[in-house]
């Protein structure tokens, strides 16, 4: 598992300098497409074009294809068109329509009559499926066979086809019309009677999606199943794709990124050490102008209770306890939510289990930072009425804080924006606002100013 | 994939009061593991404990074991001891010493006797590996072959034990010190000429872990590899057992999730509809407190400059937007930096080149954003003195935020903490305190207060 990517990238320049195709060739003969990304991807992009051009099918697409489509794009400019569009032949159907969409326009529409008949019919079909759809992600590489083959008649039929596939552990089984009607695994077509026929021996309700479906919904019926790949079918029950496990394995991952950067109001990924500090900060902006504007709301609030303020100071010390208790209590309850919603663990049916848990939750704890706020406030001015307003203002301010939390990602999820929106800092800044609301509100109430 | 297991549960109660135990099978007979245990999961444990045993091997034990671990011990504790040693003799390797880890300590002590000798010696050999490496996720059911054998010979070899097996898909090859010499795919075994000798065709420079690596990073490995296992291998080279992708799908699962939980300060994940409010509540209030405690020094200092307040009262109305906006940009760097590690995209050697690059991120969005509070200062008080404070106040605290969120995730890092630790919360908290006093500060100064 040692690898110094790092070391080798400068190796392979010297070697491309002295035009050393064949140990370029040799050097990465045994290496898997993964590292060969790695090693390459800190070269410019018109030696990593010379190096996949040398490497050739199909150790040279299957590394280039590995590298991230903003480089590949970058290298594929690099390259002779009609080298290009061969590579692109060479590429798996799902990474090529990738590549196709991040392509300039023009280039596309240069490079894609290049490329052979059967491939462009592929990305015709392909390049229809929406982003986030199931039939964005799924590969035509599978394997499927007619159901009244015998096992052995299907076995041999998987042999000739192998060499071509992405996956051939999962075989499908088709009508006369393309329908799908049940699967086998090799491992089982391996150890049944070679005699049996096929569709005696599939099975019949074979987990499938619609190429139309949201992508994490595939993730999780092939994490739920423990499958390696799921059968995506179009609207006549047509087998057109499948999914297979190391594609959810990425689906998983983006999505909890994304979950993670919009939830710290981080704007949307960008990779970081290739992004310029500029495009950074242009990702991150609006979110703290944003975030900002509530501040200053939280601000004419102090502003409008100015009398009360300066009359009993001790009142604006304790705005910053105030304030954190009911941003963090709202972070935590939306953090606890927005996850539960994302793994499926809870779903909006819940919602009322949920409201109602949140209240006692949100009580409780209310209770405990109330007592630990009033504490304070008693030993601070030796007031039990500043004592009182403090802790009734934390107890209120955690409830609300709490309920609010957990109750606004449902909402979002409810009228179909993403709860991961319901961010830490806009709760927090959000809950400010209302937070100094009840506690100035009380606090003229109680010390009668 | 319409499934409405609120449904099916009580039917399959009714069926069990009135001891149609055939009707049960005959009804859960072509169902997946998965729709058994969502089936049942709903059901009382001494409920779900007769379905179990009614469906027998290997349906029962497959569906028992998609059931939350602490389901298990429930269900378990409702069996006859020595059923239930027989349903655990039958579960997977890897769940089942999950399982007796969590059972009471005298209930594992009871149970383990009545266990066969294999399984037995298994979970010896299993229990040994420390939470979160990879033994004690890996299977032990894998297939392996000796290197002599031919192509066919290794297929027939294949086809006898394959029925006993989780995936048979990877085929590891062994010397005769059962070390790890190679892999084959089953694929490639398929296609190649059957009277090759495996250890000429098979890929020698096969990935490995160890036993004893983290969980994380063997995840990482089957992600950039795409592979569907992994071998995990002891000191010596000898292969010990395997980890596979749907394991590898749960990892990266928890893992977010409990980076999530931790980063907002939600303390450690628990289930959310079995856990007791209370229980919730557990969870989330010492960090409540430990962030309340933070706010109370906020408090401090705004005490200590309660003379500068009271006499330009304008200063308290800017205290929320600085301290949001430090707070924010913070929580967004710390999101950034936090997410890239976890994902692997950046690693402690680029801290450089981060700490470079947040600083001209931190300095670009504190003058965007300073520029706007320095605005809003001189229109609220047509005071360039004041619109001075609070711009060069929100500039200093959102480069010193965007720094801090970015730097101290590194250094948790660094030290061998987990950086998810530096929570949104956390971070705003600390910050409110460090924006206080600069911006306090500044104002005595610029204001002569």
């Amino acid at each position: 598992m040692e690898r110094q990517p790092s070391k080798i990238g400068p190796e392979l320049r010297g070697m491309l300098q002295e035009g050393k195709a064949e140990d370029i060739k040799a050097f990465l003969k045994d290496q898997h497409p993964y590292d060969i990304a790695e090693f390459i991807g800190s070269l410019e992009p018109h030696e990593i074009a010379r190096i996949v051009l040398i490497l050739g099918d199909p150790r040279g697409p299957d590394a280039f294809q590995k590298l991230d489509t903003d480089l590949q794009v970058e290298v594929l400019l690099e390259m002779p068109r009609r080298e290009g569009a061969r590579l692109m032949e060479d590429m798996d159907p799902d990474e090529r329509v990738d590549l196709l969409k991040a392509l300039p326009g023009e280039e596309a529409e240069k490079v894609i009559p290049l490329i052979a008949q059967a491939e462009r019919n592929e990305i015709a079909r392909l390049a229809d499926y929406e982003e986030g759809t199931a039939g964005s992600v799924m590969t035509t590489e599978y394997v499927a066979v007619s159901g009244d083959l015998t096992v052995a008649e299907a076995l041999s039929e998987l042999r000739r086809i192998a060499p071509d596939r992405e996956t051939i552990y999962n075989v499908f089984v088709l009508d006369d019309d393309r329908k799908l009607i049940g699967v086998i695994t090799l491992k089982n077509l391996f150890i049944l009677p070679s005699l049996a026929k096929v569709k005696d021996v599939m099975k019949s309700d074979a987990k499938s999606v619609s190429v139309g479906d949201d992508v994490e919904d595939v993730a999780r019926v092939v994490r739920d199943y423990d499958l390696i790949s799921v059968p995506a079918v179009d609207e006549s029950d047509r087998l057109v794709g499948i999914v297979t496990v190391d594609d959810v394995v990425d689906v998983f991952e983006e999505e909890a990124t994304e979950d993670i950067y919009r939830y710290g109001a981080a704007g949307e990924p960008l990779r970081y050490l290739p992004s310029s500090p500029l495009s950074l900060a242009r990702q991150r902006v609006p979110w703290l102008i944003l975030l900002a504007a509530v501040g200053f709301i939280s601000g004419a609030i102090i502003h409008r209770y100015e009398a009360a303020i300066t009359s009993v100071f001790a009142l604006a010390v304790f705005i910053p306890v105030i304030n954190a208790s009911g941003g963090n209590a709202g972070t935590q309850a939306s953090t606890v939510i927005i996850r539960s919603l994302a793994t499926g663990e809870v779903s909006l049916s819940d919602s009322l289990r949920i409201f109602w848990k949140e209240i006692v939750v949100g009580l409780s704890m209310g209770v405990v930072v109330g007592l630990v706020g009033a504490l304070r406030g008693y030993l601070m001015e030796n007031s039990i009425r500043l004592a009182v307003t403090v802790g009734l203002a934390m107890v209120s301010v955690v409830l609300l804080a709490t309920v609010m939390g957990a109750v606004l990602p449902l909402i979002f999820k409810k009228i179909k924006l993403d709860p991961a929106v319901v961010s830490g800092p806009f709760i927090a800044s959000v809950l400010d606002v209302v937070a100094l609301l009840i506690y100035l509100e009380l606090a003229r109430y109680m010390l009668n100013i």
